[in-house]
């Protein structure tokens, strides 16, 4: 029987070990906070990320890494981006050799400006191919109210690739589907958070749809542009964990990253905003790492430009809006 | 000083009649109701159409279609899609030599599954080189309502499109871009709507954004399948005119055909839905034609086939999700 650890106890992580568990993999979850583990593994519900959610009985859940890690196939990576890299440190030595590491993460790690792939390969000295990534419009609060979803399962070892999805397949609420390009679902995931922030904001400013699909449209042009001079694929941006989860994450009213931003364009204080948000808002972080990362590689990004500086520089919603009408129209299609 | 004639009172129609006015393009609306037309000429209001709204004085209009033809250099035709060629047949005597026709309809027509470019080509006899097409993320009920959208203006005569670029551009509250692939940027504009009314099926369904943002990833990837056969530029489905209008009509509560949509998946019947929706809903039509250019060029449309065995023949759309689920897992990326 295939075997699984979930370290993290937020609400993707509970929800694939759900799926995972659903689809017949044997599943521990890892969590930090003793009363959460002892609600998913006593109760089987956990009432601080999904209240009301009824979790499988066959999910279990520990404190204790090495517990989760004991004879682990995959090993599903699901804390904050930022805090990976620790966690991983402490984690590392009960990692059993040859387990596939997956991320669920949507992030870039500030300073260093890698990717959560590239973390776990250098933290947990794993080669590329037992690192996987899966990304896609998967909004929890949907997929726990059984509604049906599809995502991408990615990893360069086409084997691993498809044991993950066999790991994670329950048709027909769940279906992942594979691709090989690594780097472009993981951009794919990572900067769509920014771009949601900018839709946010500018939904609190009272603009219309046509302005949101103007964003989105030109938000994944510019994930595009990075995602060349990075290596990905471009055709995996078309795809699911592309233009699909941008898609989701923008206009969705559960996305965390356009909620964040839409009460900054309603004109709510960044304070305000960070003292209304439970979970984390990935985008906020990330839109430094991600403009970062295009600064470094020479990349134009004007909508994560903007973002940055209305979420970290104090500037007005209205001037943003103002920056960004005002560039000079240049095609379409450019940098990639 | 250029002028504009403007055929078609619609919503879409008279909008871009104000744009042009307000750009500085000396404009004529014709339209078949002298009641509209008088109320449009006179009183600078489309009481049927644009309730509320205010004309610009600059703005005429005339039931006869000489008047609104003498001199124009642009003919913008706005009719239902199906009306286009035994309108344009009456027109054509009057057409002004070298003027650029330019089609704001987002149809194919049924019978020769002609695009409206191809149809104005025939009838009108003119080379493709003065025929131009404007398409884009343009929610009317946003525009009218003073909010900045962007669109593309797609012509194979580079100064043609430059000079319709400069007759509808009124910054910073509409931006046309240019793109020389009409093909491209006219299937966008048609297939959208079909897709539209699938979303709005599962909508009406009571499905999430997940499984919204699933239909809106693979009906541009169907798109993309039958531009491919026909020759377009495929980058031109991952901007304004693909992308860009497919998100926004995808996703408003304003949009015709998502609303058609959803009235059908809330369980009313075809002719209850009809009944109660004044204006067409272009895809309602187009979706049989579009799947007949599709067979025509062997062009595998899942999501289109459906509609049209929800739309014309009947099918329960919860049997029709099932269809769409019950496919085999394919690559993300076929047929392109």
């Amino acid at each position: 029987m295939t075997k699984a650890a979930v370290f993290g106890t937020g609400s993707w992580g509970t929800t694939f070990a759900m799926i995972m568990a659903g689809a017949g993999t044997q599943t521990t979850l890892w969590g930090r906070r003793p009363e959460i583990v002892e609600a998913i593994d006593r109760r089987h519900e956990n009432p601080d990320y999904l209240p009301g959610a009824t979790l499988p009985e066959t999910l279990r859940a520990t404190t204790d890494p090495a517990e989760a890690l004991d004879g682990a196939d995959f090993v599903v990576l699901a804390v904050p981006s930022q805090t990976l890299r620790s966690n991983l440190i402490g984690w590392k030595p009960y990692l059993p050799s040859g387990a596939v590491l997956v991320s669920l993460m949507k992030g870039i790690e500030l300073g260093t400006t890698k990717r959560m792939s590239e973390v776990i390969c250098e933290v947990a000295e794993v080669p590329q191919e037992r690192v996987a990534v899966v990304s896609g419009p998967n909004l929890v609060g949907e997929i726990i109210r059984g509604q049906p979803a599809a995502t991408v399962v990615a990893c360069t070892d086409e084997r691993a690739m498809e044991r993950l999805q066999e790991a994670c397949h329950l048709p027909p609420w769940f279906r992942p589907y594979t691709n090989p390009d690594v780097v472009g679902v993981e951009l794919g995931g990572a900067v769509k958070n920014v771009i949601a922030l900018a839709v946010g904001v500018a939904a609190g400013m009272g603009l219309g749809d046509n302005v949101g699909a103007m964003l989105m449209t030109r938000g994944l042009a510019e994930i595009s542009r990075l995602g060349a001079v990075l290596g990905a694929d471009p055709h995996t941006f078309a795809g699911l964990a592309g233009m699909g989860d941008l898609i989701a994450t923008c206009t969705s009213p559960l996305s965390r990253n356009r909620t964040f931003g839409k009460n900054l364009g309603q004109g709510m204080t960044l304070a305000e905003v960070i003292a209304a948000t439970k979970q984390t808002a990935e985008g906020v972080k990330s839109c430094e790492s991600v403009l970062e990362l295009a600064r470094k590689h020479d990349v134009e990004m004007p909508i994560t430009e903007v973002v940055v500086a209305v979420v970290h520089d104090g500037m007005p919603p209205s001037e943003a809006a103002m920056l960004l009408m005002s560039r000079t129209p240049k095609p379409e299609r450019y940098g990639v």
